[in-house]
């Protein structure tokens, strides 16, 4: 089982995207250079984040992107559902439908005894994860900093935070 | 996040394996055709298995598989971590470390508290697939059973099941 490295990529985008004042937003390319990593594949992340109502796209060669919600209202289960989409970890092939000799329909019409022990443990991992929220990371990160990561969080903001007027 | 489908081979095999008699084994090639999946991709997940310490190999023409626990003693957290790997879904690549401007290496002494957040996460997750047994699986299954499913094991284990002895 493997989350993509996208997870990781967006937590962070939205952890910096939450020190972005007012109308401000952040470019794709702004926060693809400070992480080290290709502008096309981070386009992809922050794109699906949009989509999942957690990031506000301004469009245009001067847009960007803002948090569409407070930290406090995003958690880390809004993000891997976002950038990992919503289908659960096990998706069942249902193979004893397959062979020389697979197994009639009637024993597929609810999910079998595996594929409920999967879901039941897969909702015990999305509990955890909802009762985390960027403010509680953000809140976690800043009790552990002796100053060097804000620092460099303000840098980064003051040299590439744009003017936007909001969406709409 | 996604399993492999590994996963739910390795479950139907370990659910197979359980029904065979004393000193017999199953064959790579027989598990192979019954689920309708190819000899060469299940054998890897059967030497998985097999290194996990949740199967025997025997070797040989006439060699197969057998269960090395009781069905009681596999979780599907075994058979989970057998397959996938035991590394967590979340893998931190620390990309603080990247880009023109990267944080210093002393922050990266101990997890931070995204990485946190997801390791608990999936100690939760793990929890729940530890608490299922292979037994409790194959309860659950016959007692939804009208016959179809046990006949169908048991056709292929009258057809397959090879005598072999114990290893060593």
């Amino acid at each position: 089982m493997k989350l993509g490295d996208g997870v990781e990529q967006a937590i962070h985008c939205v952890g910096l995207l939450s020190g972005v004042e007012g109308e401000g937003v952040l470019s794709a390319a702004a926060l693809a250079e400070f992480h080290g990593v290709s502008t096309s594949y981070l386009l992809k992340h922050l794109q699906a984040l949009s989509g999942a109502g957690l990031l506000e796209t301004v469009p245009g060669p001067k847009g960007g992107y803002r948090l569409a919600k407070a930290p406090a209202d995003i958690s880390l289960l809004d993000i891997v559902l976002a950038v990992e989409g919503p289908q659960p970890a096990f998706r069942c092939a249902e193979i004893r439908q397959r062979g020389p000799n697979p197994l009639p329909g009637r024993y597929f019409t609810k999910p079998c005894g595996i594929n409920a022990a999967m879901l039941k443990a897969e909702r015990a991992y999305r509990a955890e994860l909802a009762k985390v929220s960027m403010a509680d990371i953000l809140r976690a990160l800043a009790a552990e900093d002796d100053g060097g990561i804000a620092e460099r969080g303000c840098l980064f903001l003051q040299n590439n935070q744009r003017a936007a007027s909001r969406k709409g």
